[in-house]
């Protein structure tokens, strides 16, 4: 019989952190693409359009004029999916009509005055105050709502609209669907095992070494074993830290140092600003935040959709969306690309 | 206090089925979209491309001949993603890093021998033609294998990299994420309340009425409660029926029938060939077919991307991926807007 070689014959893994399992069929690279090839990146944005409702000195939707911020600036999003104020929608009359109130905010947060900047070209000061808002718009909105998801969509492609160097915040007054996942696997694995499950991931990473992108002293890049996008990593504390605020600031000016560090690396794999969805999670806030979130391990995911090159992707349709997700590199292949990589930007080093 | 108004005020909603959460954020539709417009549909496709290997007389990757088919054609996938015969992984060695066998088969089903054509041009028979096919193939790979999957990516956006008017069958040894989701779901519901869930559902469904898109004798079609994407559907038979197989030859020529009002009503919506993806979900097969399957209700799922305009889509990233899935109109203003669309294709009626 042949022996098994991740790389050769196709399997199936286990996400514990999200309860899913992922197809890994890796001889799939060899197909021919004839698909969509996406739009190339090259059109160059102003750096300062007055007309831009995320510039410096612009107007926004609401009549609202922005201040000439030189750093980072955060506002309410003008045109929110959750308002502080919605009424409940009542008792469900029936257990396949299931609706509950929703409340919450959401925020804007541009990273930098100029549209053309994006977070790997920043300076790591300049990072390092980003990480500092993130914590504390955490703990404000963390105050009163339950969790605080900051995410940042990067390009076009990932549909984000606005080419602004910016994420965004959404505190919501439930703890929504994916949260739910991570939360009953961290509790289940820290009853099961005494420990929580992201601690001990990361121990054994760091002994098999082999899905390893990045250390440094405080954190860590790792493609996970069960990692679904083509380059997906996870970013990781070394230290056990539940959510952002609590991170020292030796921690902060690390993490800013190994976030240039990583997105440096994506942009170099196909010399482009390489798009992704990306966000923090961390334990639960709001009211119950004194309660024991223990099992919890602050992290953030990258998702990057780019598979071949600038302009091939991988679509997560069809079997993907009805069956189970697929992947067609295995994870140990993209850490190993991605860790080749060298840490200074294409568009910087000599031609 | 503000009365609820679910086309105002932002909720969650339960799907029961898949168990998830919904955010329903319908006052969204209001704000401005510049994000990434999608490249226009309007490249004419050949009728015949003796280079497109999935015209009939064209010479496949692996150096077969098509037939010179003039209805449905039905082959293996040159660059299957299962295969029969992948090695065991072996035991995991660590409960975080669990991998296990997956083998199985892939097939491509051709439509139609015109690369121009689509299902909502063909012609009621030639859809019934279809239906069978998707019949047999669940019954012949249904022997084998837990679970067959035949799915359909319309269009480009949608990650299809053939125009050539087909679907996809994957078979595999095992119970995929989704289809395990929809077991778990539909066996407690059927413990707890002696009925299949789908079944109440509809029956639920055809008093409201709010949801409903189209009926016929045998079959419905609604925008689920839980609807994520901006037009999905939920297609299914009013009698129990499991299995795809199961259908009677009055049922499958209504399926046809219905269909092709379905799929018509969609290109009609934005005047364009609609994309989306689509498929089957019926009680598993393979070695347990006979063990009790009284749970499941067999249905079809269409999750169409489409937003705005035949260019403006929905993006499902950032919050979407990290948090929880959010929709920007309500199912039953979708719905509607299904409703009153034509049921005679624009391409073909008076300008
Ligand atoms: O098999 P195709 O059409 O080449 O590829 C498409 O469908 C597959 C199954 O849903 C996906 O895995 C691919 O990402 C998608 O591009
Ligand atoms: O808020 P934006 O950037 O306009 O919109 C983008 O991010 C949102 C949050 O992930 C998504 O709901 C939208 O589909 C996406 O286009």
């Amino acid at each position: 019989t042949t022996t098994f070689l991740a790389r050769e014959h196709q399997h199936i893994r286990y996400n514990p952190l999200q309860d899913e399992w992922v197809l890994v069929s890796a001889h799939r690279m060899k197909r021919p693409w004839q698909g969509q090839v996406e739009p190339s990146l090259l059109k160059t944005v102003p750096r300062h359009d007055p007309h831009n409702p995320l510039c410096p000195g612009a107007t926004r939707a609401n009549g609202e004029v922005n201040p000439h911020y030189d750093g980072t600036f955060l506002f309410d999003n003008d045109f929110p999916a959750l308002q502080p104020d919605a009424p409940n929608p009542g008792p469900s009359d029936h257990p396949l009509f299931q609706a509950e109130a929703a409340r919450g905010v959401c925020k804007v947060l541009c990273f930098h005055p100029w549209s053309d900047m994006t977070l790997p070209l920043m300076s790591v000061p300049e990072i390092r105050a980003v990480v500092d808002v993130w914590a504390t718009v955490t703990e404000e909105l963390g105050a009163q709502y339950p969790w605080v998801q900051i995410f940042e969509n990067k390009g076009a492609m990932m549909g984000c609209s606005n080419p602004h160097p910016h994420c965004q915040v959404w505190a919501s007054s439930f703890l929504p669907d994916i949260a739910q996942r991570e939360e009953r696997s961290q509790r289940a694995y820290q009853n099961q095992h005494g420990e929580p499950l992201l601690m001990k991931y990361v121990h054994q990473e760091l002994l098999r070494k082999e899905r390893l992108v990045l250390t440094s002293e405080h954190w860590l890049v790792l493609v996970p074993f069960w990692a679904v996008w083509p380059f997906q990593t996870l970013l990781l504390p070394r230290r056990h830290v539940r959510r952002l605020p609590e991170l020292t600031p030796a921690e902060r000016d690390d993490l800013a140092f190994i976030m240039k560090k990583l997105l440096t690396k994506y942009d170099n794999l196909f010399e482009t600003s390489f798009p992704y969805t990306m966000g923090w999670h961390g334990a639960p806030t709001g009211s119950e935040a004194e309660a024991s979130w223990d099992h919890w391990q602050l992290h953030a995911h990258y998702y990057p959709p780019l598979l071949r090159s600038a302009t091939v992707r991988k679509f997560m349709v069809g079997y993907e969306m009805l069956a189970q997700a697929q992947r067609d590199l295995t994870p140990e292949q993209a850490a190993e690309r991605l860790r080749a990589l060298p840490e200074v930007h294409y568009s910087l080093g000599p031609k």
